[in-house]
């Protein structure tokens, strides 16, 4: 079953902007066998038939992953687990690999790998790839979403090599570079390089903009392109940053911290401190 | 001399990115009759010539400004009051104009002002373009820098209406939308526009990344946008945050307490306020 020649019949639960893309890329790449895509609703259902992306789009769980090697949750991190519970009382084939998209890994982790202890022979492989855009929906849906980005695959109890290989493989043939990383270690880079930024970008503009929008008139590129990622999914980015709260807590600090050096040099107007802030800054922002 | 019908014979004082694009802009334009371009160092005169980008470049500051109708000042706003009453020992034409390219404007006016009040039918009329790039350098001038770019006019005590309408022009003819502002009222603007997101950036940079710059393998264009402006001249930015200190202190003191309120949300698990903090944070970035 875990073959690494045969491309993985895979079944994406969840009509996102995500799970839409890695139908879309699957094809595009001709990595997946069969696509097969689940949604909640009806209405989301027919999204998909219209726009033919997979070759099967239903709300019965049974038939989606019905010859499935490769199931990928694609929906809201605190749905996943109860997804597993209702995919576990279906009958899934020998060895079907479980996979998600969560932006967050220890929870994830935490919640489904105690419930496959009733099926051993089923592995679950954490994949996050760091690719999304400010539109959500399927409808914005592309083949070229994961091309070039960075997915982090966090191997877990349940992971055996060839299973984490399988995916790793899966997520380099839609475009991604993969990195393994520890699902804890994996929350704590996140919550720096994405978490961190994103609630950053949302205090600026609300800051910058929230007493009187109307000076956005005078805003040149720096003030759209820092807080460009303000306009996500408020209840998603709401779900994934009280999710790894833990990991997040201790980076707001820092930079509440350095927040306060910073307003220290400017009331004492400290102009070398503040060139070597600034430029501290941009060396780390130059090597990026 | 305040015609509005032929275009300004010019004579640009500093040849950094600004300087250098103006000239250009100028001249893709035909905005200007002549230009003429001053650099404080030989070496920099020699970059101007060999770019071709003006038709006369010279240290020789009695020369540049000679047959000038505009004078623009594009150096660093520290230097323009030692300038200006440089410009004013030698032999301006009857009703010159000067303006600037500052990203602070009270205080330029401020140290401006009382200079010109040797020469009253001189006119000082203060600019700001925001347009810019991370990359300094008259070596990146662009004759596009200021096309769709907001650039503010703050007219002074020595500004006339005849005046403020030829520098307006000026701006509208390379290619910018042109506002007027009070001087104090645009150092507010920007800094909340442009000040706050840059210091933001760098202190987002630095936070996500200044422990274990590696982490940045995992970082999505989320920290790329995020960041960008914090790869800006340091020197530069450091002096235009403290030029501008007396406005951005409280916009400083505006952001860290919503970035304390968002911590607050984040250890209390109240996911329904973080959402709306969230959503008003989109909504206006939604609305730039």
């Amino acid at each position: 079953m875990h073959s690494m020649s045969a491309p993985p019949d895979i079944a994406i639960l969840g009509p996102g902007l995500l799970g839409g893309s890695v139908a879309l890329a699957a094809r595009a790449n001709q990595c997946a066998g069969i696509v097969h895509l689940w949604a909640r609703r009806e209405a989301a259902v027919e999204q998909v038939r219209s726009l033919g992306i997979a070759d099967l789009a239903s709300t019965d769980l049974a038939e989606v992953v019905q010859g499935s090697t490769l199931i990928i949750l694609a929906t809201p991190v605190g749905i996943m687990p109860d997804l597993v519970t209702r995919l576990l009382e279906l009958d899934l084939a020998n060895g079907t690999l479980i996979t998600d998209l969560g932006s967050v890994k220890g929870s994830v982790v935490r919640s489904i790998d105690p419930l496959l202890q009733a099926r051993p022979d089923l592995c679950f492989v954490g994949s996050h790839p760091m690719a999304g855009k400010e539109l959500t929906g399927i409808e914005h849906a592309s083949a070229d979403l994961f091309q070039g980005a960075a997915c982090v695959i966090t191997p877990g109890a349940t992971s055996t090599p060839a299973s984490t290989a399988i995916v790793e493989e899966f997520w380099q043939a839609l475009g991604c570079r993969t990195l393994r990383m520890d699902a804890d270690e994996h929350d704590r880079a996140v919550a720096k390089v994405s978490h961190l930024p994103h609630l950053a970008a949302s205090l600026v503009a609300a800051s910058s903009l929230g007493q009187d929008p109307a000076i956005g008139e005078v805003a040149g590129a720096g003030l759209r392109d820092t807080t460009r990622v303000a306009a996500g999914a408020p209840p998603m980015w709401a779900e994934i940053l009280l999710e790894n709260r833990e990991a997040l807590t201790p980076a707001l600090a820092d930079l509440a911290g350095r927040l306060e050096r910073a307003r220290a040099l400017i009331d004492a107007g400290d102009r070398e401190g503040l060139v070597q802030l600034l430029a501290e800054a941009k060396d780390l922002r130059d090597a990026l």
